[in-house]
């Protein structure tokens, strides 16, 4: 007799895709090698560098892909495409802040390599490519979902990795800086799911794309504590050089 | 013994780019069969109105191959990038203001019907997505260099079109509207140019840009008015309808 | 009572794609500044350079041009696709026979010096694109339809400029290999013609794309005959190097 | 003093890479939960039925992203141009022998459901499209190199799949037709890596993509081995129509 109205269903579809987030943070704080190997307190220098690397790797293309929603999307009001040029306008060059970390670890702009991304690192890149060039246009949200509010759960990650590695703040430009960003950029998601989600089968669509891709930030952080394994033993690496430096 | 310092060299190539557009227009009000045909006052609502649909067409893609820019460019400071998505932003739905203003006309939007675009106004959209796509990246600010300011050289045709039609301001607000929110598009353009062209390949292919832009939309404009002749003398046209409508 | 059989229609139509092809080849042979020069027997080595390297830079882009429509094109049968990938996969490469010619009218590899297209050849090679990326996939073939049978039209313009350039067949690879080559193309587009187009807009669609290229090229050959005209009258050229070679 | 040549050079690198694939296919086969259950002899109708449908899913996309390389590539001689061209122009249509082969398995076309691809066969796809459009264009060879040669790891396991099944040969066209088309296409692809391969670096590019890709498959067939165990489970699955209907 009652219908659910629209404005409630799409806050009760909401708060499913927030209680799904929580629970794959969760798992991945609770299993990923590099993320419990951090809690431990047990980060270095190098761990960080290869870790700022990847961040470098994959926010280069932030930007980039969130346009390319625009680009092709067929939407008719407009509000979607809007909010996609001015998110991508917004993340443009946050790949330098990423590079200035680096450097403040006290590795000079000359010396710095920047090795090709690390596969796990390229899957990624790839996959955000995918979902924003293809399907459903409104799906890359769910990219952004966790990847604005990310700071909520690695908070306490980064304040113990900058008091191990004896850092300011002002030397975490990269993550400090985006814990403030992205606290608007948040919010400006969830506004954004409630007007573009209009299907089921879209917020399945989001749902997808918020588990698969942070599960590939997953592996590339595995992939991470792997590399930095490979240093710590000796193995040849392209990232050994930071054994030189740092 | 002196140097001609950047600062200048950059306000000199910008003063021959700003001549050069008012000789490219002026050829074009002197010569174009649309044009010439506006500033002695004869318009029609179908000639307008075909006009308007094919203005709907292009603008539809003008923030599209705007931000592909920023999406193909590689460009180190960021600046660029950034300009494109948001000016890429503010062009969202313009397509829409040019429907508005036929709905003006009086045809209710249940009449209205957009054909394809004529082949000169495809044309026009393959190229600046051309230019937007390869190349140089700063060549479409050739486009944006006479588009954004364009309202200097054709207000008199406005002014004239709106009288003759019997329309309020309001009820052109493509037009209109966009006279306003170009000046200071106009300004960003310039800014943009002096900060991005760097060396004279750089000015000559936003030279160029202009000048075959600036060209094709001429066509587009003497497309437009033999598709009126068309209808005036009662020729197959896929516009017929309005001869009904209005 | 009696249907027209679909072999019976799509036979009408490519007929009259036929007729509409001869007379828009018989309006520029009549008309078009190089077409009618080269009647004329008024060929230069210069002006034939210009040609070619125009043709190169097109070329350049045929085989992936097609390739591409193959690439986006949404088709179940799967026969247009593989159309698409063999034309491409005999189109590569084309481009360097242009260059071959222009080396055996006696320019040097070394001296010979490849100017950005003309603006009217970028023109053309955008459109090619643009219709290639998008709409209806089947319309690219209206450019092939006329392109693999170009011979039929020009060879005594071809014959002529050999005479006056007293060249030898082996010497003009690219314009007299394709009259031969094409021979089997033409064959293939009018076949794959009558395979893919099934509705009326499908052959409206390969006419307009027809005719716009077709008028694109004239573009392109006029713009040709006014940089030769450049050259003759010491006026400043991209092109004005093959003044001190041949 | 002596100089390693090439020819050998490029003989020794595939020799690495060759090695290199038979330790990736060795452990997977060792490992996977999908292949060991097959080796086990333990294939239902099902489980080869979410495979088959996954393949539809990938093979979809492996002309087009092919013909992407030779579409973006810039490559003078033109060979690696054709050979992605004819290789595309060869692959067309293969996901329809996917389809044919469930339906063999007893489900009619009215009642086959394609679901969406499991987010680990799209990951797949997404990647191949990448290292497709992007980067060293000679490394899509590396997933060509173990993909066309994949039957002389998998063959037993097709068999031993036939045999429990009870399938003809003629109802399994996509694994045994491969299986022989293939074997050309192995060759092909050798060869081709010897002549577009000369740097270390394009070997190393090959390579990389070699073990990821097949990595990326190896983890597609986790899951689908994942998503049969829950149709056995009775858990909701986008696949359990199947249920119903073998």
């Amino acid at each position: 007799m009652l219908e659910m109205p629209v404005q409630n269903k799409s806050l009760r579809e909401l708060e499913r895709l927030t209680n799904r987030r929580k629970a794959v943070w969760e798992h991945l704080l609770a299993t990923n090698a590099l993320l419990t190997t951090v809690q431990r307190g047990e980060v270095t220098k190098k761990l960080y560098a290869i870790y700022m690397l990847q961040t470098y790797h994959y926010t280069l293309h932030n930007s980039r892909n969130q346009a390319l929603v625009g680009v092709r999307a067929i939407e008719e009001n407009g509000q979607y495409l809007k909010y996609c040029f001015e998110h991508a306008s917004e993340e443009v060059g946050h790949e330098q802040m990423a590079i200035k970390d680096v450097v403040s670890l006290g590795i000079s702009r000359e010396h710095l390599e920047i090795p090709d991304p690390l596969p796990e690192t390229e899957i990624f890149i790839a996959y955000v490519y995918w979902i924003s060039a293809t399907g459903n246009p409104v799906r890359r949200l769910g990219y952004s979902f966790w990847a604005e509010s990310a700071y909520d759960f690695v908070n306490p990650l980064i304040e113990k990795a900058r008091e191990m590695l004896g850092l300011k703040k002002s030397q975490m430009t990269f993550l400090v800086s985006h814990a403030m960003i992205d606290e608007d950029h948040a919010k400006d998601v969830m506004e954004m799911l409630r007007k573009v989600c209009r299907t089921e089968k879209d917020w399945e669509d989001v749902e997808r794309v918020m588990e698969t891709t942070l599960s590939l930030a997953g592996n590339m952080f595995e992939a991470i504590y792997r590399e930095h394994q490979q240093l710590v033993e000796g193995k040849p690496s392209p990232y050994s050089y930071l054994n030189r430096l740092l």
